[in-house]
């Protein structure tokens, strides 16, 4: 009945739809402590924002953020921090029509058959501009994994069947995270490729002219977990990394590590082999894992992919039905990306922090150890 | 620190080890009045037994369920359901030797990180023993969704390279689920597909000689869904999908619809045409979108696929290392399935079950009228 | 880790100090279609406005309410609710000493002793004004309770030893809901016993020029619930009511129908007898056990009553240490009120509604009938 | 839906019917490395057995417990813990007749009005019984508790009249909880006061000549928490308390420190002083608080006290109606306690040592520093 919280104990909940007053997010079960300014999550909106290149959507967000609570002498209190970003470019009128057809690919009909009806200006609730609030807290899960040394990376893998070094590999296997961050930041479409970036550039534009629109593929690597993070049983680290990956829009397919390649090994192939290092650390000769293994982390990093459908709103004409059920033709107008790919990439990222964060604090309680650490020495 | 439940609304958690006293769970918020018996729920356990042919362990285990509480005189109370199943073929000497070495592709690493040390007979609670209890819960969910209509069906569809129809659609489109269901039951592998199936026994007898396993997938359809089921944003249906099927042990990757071919697909071609029946209902030209538009189902078949790695525990040697760091060359021996994917069939159809149950009770809510007709009507 | 949530399936979850930009509310889980709209809200947000008489502080606070989002047309769309309060009389310079010691009866020392320090400023989080949120929040719930014919009334019953027409009895044993609103509503202090009330300031303005405070009860009457609702083990109906009063900063105890009372009863005393009206209806000739019988709602009255401690910001000294553990002679300035009481009535009633839209939400999927009902006929 | 779990963190999940197979729970997320034995689980039980006494029903309940997995050579695995106890003595033809009527005091007409029918046999679910899967619970909080250094004691203050040593304070004000816990153990009635359980026993033998029962208090004393256990807002310490004692049975009535006194009481009166002790520790002259300040334990005993009302099942005459609605005059015949008090005594404590232990897991991720002191140092 209510499903807009993520996380059992670094939780946040947010609300708002694309054209109402304010899109926002309460993060409850921040540690006291962590540094975190508007400014540092600002850079993370900044990200996400539209209007920033020809293949994303000429929209005027500027998507400010404001601390409303929880934040005192520029660090979290523990309290519930509330953050804020006000809707600023409510051009309604584009989507009047709209409330009287079902868009293909869209909320529009499964909204009503839910509620009864629907807020339809500009997907309410269901819009993209929902990964605002989820990315403003997930900047606040970033400042906490950054204290504890974890970095979190995700960048385009593939736009349509442009591939990034035309390799099936993770790319975190030849570069450096600081590496593909700089090169994904070169990149339009956060491809850290260059040269895919413009292939994918001009068939962007070629789909652009046809009114259509085209997919891809992200990738997303978490650097620096602790060992044992998640449950042996249903939240499983991976599990609810799949959960917190497919409630993003357009996501259709989820895998990690070796993923749906692992249907087609056999089982020498698929296991990795342990080792320890010379200062004693166990490591993995290879990640196919990818970090995890029975539902914890396993020291390694943590490799996932997402599968991100074209962008649903298309000006070419569809067959489609009118709330009363008679038939229509859409042709769905108004300003969208040609794909969701590029500007999802901060969202999958803080997405994945988010997962880690709460995961970072639901393992604190696995051993009395900790429990004596914490209350028994001082 | 506590993931043994799954579900907000129907509400399962689950207990027990692999070589411990017994396991077991308990389904708190199944509605009162829903027909069950241990025999209906037996049925359930029976298709996930081993020992039923070559391609599944030798193990004996009867897995007979109690009924613990919960139901009187032939139907459910409303009260939590407590099931229980008794660990009977516990022969710890065979994984004495594992309790000093980590195997690869096992948690036993991992649950020492987490831990500090482990049962380490069989897995422990990271057996693929567990999953006997999520059956018998998921058994219950498909008790429910009977009264109400609604169909779950899941089968092998591929093993390796072996694909049934060699097609890459979902079979339900080639065949009602009943003969889906009447087809897998022909299998020893529940593959649908007889000619794929002595396909992949074949190449599963190389492995067996080999001492070496294979992976597969698992495609699952879920029929008779309202529309309307799942949450907008963090609780969408495939969201929850997603966190169950990758909850799964063996799982590395789910896909909904289209899933991961969505990457490289149009809109155009990505969208699901609208129209509507000579009844008056809303239906689709195409399901591409696997059922599920904005997190909330569409009245369509809901449609997705796993991958399944392949069993980890494999008699070919593996580097690996024992718990003081040093080098170990491992050969996992014991009773094991050479391939996980058909008995995890019915797991996969039991999560699939528990999600859907989940979301029929959280939509109860969703609408002022719906509430008015059970507390002002009488 | 985070408790800033109250609910189930109505959910709220708050945020703000009472010196920080805001304070706020975001409902999750209301269903879509109750008529609702900020001028509803704002009228329960005036009733806990300080300032409107001497027995409250001075402070002006508009505590004017923003809806952010869920509200579509004048009804709630399903989406979350967010409210926004901004917080606007922040002299914070009142509250600078307090930074340094710990004020008796207040959080500042628990508040170190969990976070490590604190937002020192009115007691941050602590503050009674965080109850605006609630009652904001509270306000959605009685939206939702009158569509379904359900009413809520709290008033004070005593302060100090003054106890409204000198009975132990519930009041609604006397005089009907509306009668005892519509008294209530006469007095500044919320006694809707005139006699009692007079009485009471004048108590009042004698410990204001002791600079001490006073304590005090406060009764509520939830009137046309359906029979049924709660569970029968840890979600009793009376334990939510328990947790939620409790949850009240000044609320030092709780009891529902004969409460402590029931301590001095015999068997033949406290039990009521069930007897059936002509309308065929079952009936309680009396009603000890105060509408709630083995946790469930029994369709009498719920009838409860809270404890409520002096107001512990007082002029008077008191002994307490610096945050260096030096001892200190506190005076708490600034503006309080004598008596926290009159200000805490819709609270309370707010914190009933909360719990009883959670326990009427929360007991639709008890039967399969009811699901029947919704999803089988159309 | 589901009401059966209590704690967010430290959570369990019970189930079981008085005349089922029997009674259970499951404690997921006890750390791992705690010493459980099932003697040890055992030795709380047995103070919870009836047929010890004259004022406890002949019944006999051997109430062995069986651990059935999370426990592996003697220490808890992290993994949750299922504890079994068979229902032995289910003599269900006394029970019989009850199925026809509503017994007065009694949940069954609730449940017949929440889930439309019910399992009549011997109070099912709304038992006494249910108790008993709390007990076992319990005392893995409390081998958690004595880890970390955190006693609990609970103790029969008053029946009906009769109140140990005639003091409205609490009794560890004049006695250690040793000396209360050997006091209380030479009790039938589990009051440390020998002279008031003498007359309290001389009472409920006339109330048992009158077909009648008595009620009582019960107070309880939690010693060695840490400062800081409990959240700001809605997961109050002493509001997660007051939840977890409404939802035991008979309960009626909460209070924490001078509770419902403190209404009348002035602030000079019911703050407490703080002052620092010669070891730098910080004190309180008195505790009124009953050791929780703002909702967060402050360092001192938390101390507390519940109303139970007589046990509703009397042989007296009294008036009811059958479930046709027909009237009918009950006389409950049976094997029952004249007052639910002496047994209660150690559910309190049980109910408040679960509610310890979830706070203290709870608070493990309330400050940057201590996920520092688990994840960066080692």
């Amino acid at each position: 009945m209510n499903g807009s919280s993520f996380g059992n104990y670094f939780k946040i909940t947010t609300f708002g739809e694309s054209h109402g007053a304010a899109l926002g997010v309460i993060v409850d079960g921040c540690p006291a402590g962590v540094l975190l300014s508007a400014e540092y999550i600002q850079s993370y909106l900044d990200r996400r924002r539209p209007g920033q290149n020809l293949y994303s959507t000429p929209r005027k967000e500027n998507d400010l953020v404001e601390i409303l609570s929880g934040v005192f002498e520029g660090k979290t209190t523990g309290t519930p921090i509330a953050l804020l970003i006000r809707n600023e470019s409510q051009r309604s009128a584009d989507y009047s029509e709209i409330a009287s057809y079902y868009r293909p690919g869209h909320a529009d009909f499964t909204f009503d058959a839910k509620y009864g009806f629907r807020d339809y200006r500009g997907g309410g609730r269901s819009s993209g501009r929902e990964t605002a609030a989820r990315v403003a807290a997930g900047a606040v899960a970033c400042a906490l994994l950054k204290e504890l040394g974890i970095t979190v990376c995700a960048y385009a893998k593939s736009i349509h069947e442009t591939v990034c070094f035309e390799t099936k590999e993770y790319l975190s296997e030849r570069f450096s995270l600081s590496e593909l961050a700089a090169m994904r930041d070169q990149s339009p479409l956060n491809m850290p490729d260059s040269k895919a970036s413009a292939l994918a550039e001009s068939f962007l534009n070629e789909m652009r002219g046809r009114h259509d629109s085209a997919g891809g593929t992200i990738e997303c690597v978490l650097s620096g977990l602790p060992a044992g993070l998640g449950d042996p049983v249903f939240d499983k680290f991976d599990a609810r990394l799949a959960q917190a990956m497919l409630s993003v829009g357009a996501v259709k397919g989820f895998e990690i590590g070796s993923g749906f390649e692992a249907a087609i090994l056999t089982g020498t192939e698929q296991n990795d082999a342990f080792y320890t290092e010379e200062d004693g650390s166990v490591r993995k000769r290879t990640n196919r894992a990818g970090g995890v293994l029975g539902g914890m982390t396993d020291g390694s990093d943590v490799l996932f992919r997402v599968a991100v459908k074209p962008t649903p709103s298309i000006g070419a004409p569809q067959e489609t039905i009118k709330k009363d059920g008679t038939s229509y033709t859409a042709k769905v107008t108004g300003r969208h990306d040609p794909v969701i790919v590029p500007r999802a990439v901060v969202v999958i990222e803080c997405m994945a922090a988010l997962t880690a964060a709460d995961a970072l604090l639901g393992n604190l309680g696995s051993r009395l150890e900790y429990l004596k650490k914490i209350y028994c020495e001082s």
